[in-house]
């Protein structure tokens, strides 16, 4: 793909761990991801799961922290990582660490000075998957998704407002009704809007309160979390599918915290479960 | 034990990532371990691993990067992660990366200013041990070593000048032979003094060549490694061992680079190989 640059190589669990800079048309500034190709991608096209992180992260976090490369290797999933907003000095940010680069919130963004950049829902909903499945040997068409915190809201709007589009999705300690938390009203206030009925259609309580289609959901939640009671709230987003007797698998794990050891801890039941959705 | 101060205790498949801070005897100054607790230990004392890190890294890098710890909540086994050197405002320290703070080499210093505190040798192979098995539910005297790098050439000195200390030894991409590489070279100058006679005491292949008591030993190198022919010479430690006909596992692992995609890669057979050797 035109613009499509490899910035780095490395070997690992028999796989390859890419690295890549391209010139995004979705969010208007060069965009990098990683991706980790396992080794039966050598052998033909593999499933890819999409990794969506959290606030301050980059696509670096994911692929040094969690070890997800060592489950991949043996399930045979391509694991693509896209960085958590648009970067770069012509790129609009704020002193916060919860607005601007690095807090993407993957929104398309509607309100000055943030709609010219931050389009995070469109790149990795449809240019990501269009440049994976062009350049890459991925199945094209077989998905799934999964995130951590904002990453995990995001992994869930994704596949919520997009049917068919991943085959299931899961997430970590995800932020599941930011309409209701500080992180969330203080982005969705800035991206989208005072216009708080703009916000419902990227919140995934309120998708499913709206009708949306469901799909697979595992979310694993840490009772230790520190960010549980204040920005988390896996509560409502369980209420709104037990209203409309949606299948919500969430499991509240004793005294893990928000941190990537906690999802290092999971992340292979993770993999293993969305992988059970992948069969061709 | 006077002065273990837990400041750190993170849920980690199944088992408890701890870190704590102690006034040190060895190396004067206040120092900072992890040790990863596996599920098995709270039934009752496991063995452990002690893992040595590389330069630039402190106990951090190891437990975040590497994904051990779900290898050892699999075997039963307790990493315990200690810093590379003394820290701290009144420590000496020098601009370089490759010396002072940060990069100790496993040596007991006897050069000023160095010898203050620079002591990691007696640190980590009697001080850490004893408050470890004095503190923490480990076997006493069951203890296996392995590290990376800087910590790969500590894992095999510390292992070759204390026989009966460790019951194996393996390294990921070692210095095995400072005495000829510039990070050695600079280091044991300044650690150790001009007399290149006394540096042979901290060099594993010079260990093994003035008759060193062996044990068992695995080393994992990456052909891709960007230090290998510069800083690492295995060739040298194999020669060595050849020429005492003492038995080394030197496994090249085709393109494999220096970084902690390579461990993660490997580390799950290192401690999977360590194990063996620390059955009861």
């Amino acid at each position: 793909m035109l613009n499509l640059e490899r910035v780095e190589r490395i070997r690992e669990h028999g796989g390859w761990l890419e690295r890549y800079t391209h010139a995004s048309v979705s969010c208007r500034c060069t965009m990098t991801f990683s991706i980790y190709l396992p080794p039966q991608a050598e052998h033909g096209p593999v499933p890819a799961v999409y990794w969506l992180s959290g606030l301050t992260c980059s696509d670096d976090n994911f692929r040094v922290k969690a070890g997800a490369q060592r489950y991949a290797a043996e399930l045979g999933l391509a694991l693509v990582i896209p960085d958590t907003s648009p970067r770069g000095a012509e790129v609009p940010d704020d002193p916060g660490y919860d607005l601007g680069q690095a807090a993407g919130f993957y929104v398309e963004a509607t309100q000055a000075p943030w709609s010219t950049h931050y389009h995070m829902h469109d790149y990795v909903s449809r240019e990501l998957i269009e440049l994976i499945e062009a350049n890459f040997p991925v199945v094209a068409g077989v998905r799934a998704i999964s995130g951590h915190s904002m990453g995990g809201h995001g992994a869930l709007v994704l596949a919520l407002r997009n049917p068919g589009l991943y085959r299931a999705a899961s997430a970590f300690a995800p932020i599941c009704h930011p309409l209701a938390c500080p992180w969330g009203v203080k982005a969705f206030s800035a991206y989208l809007g005072e216009d708080r009925s703009s916000w419902r259609a990227w919140d995934a309580t309120c998708l499913i309160e709206d009708g949306a289609t469901p799909l697979p959901l595992l979310i694993d939640q840490g009772s230790g979390d520190e960010f549980l009671a204040e920005q988390l709230h896996p509560e409502a987003l369980q209420a709104a599918c037990a209203a409309r007797s949606i299948p919500l698998e969430l499991r509240m794990q004793p005294d893990y915290d928000h941190s990537y050891h906690f999802i290092g801890s999971f992340i292979g039941e993770h993999l293993d479960w969305l992988a059970g959705y992948l069969q061709r």
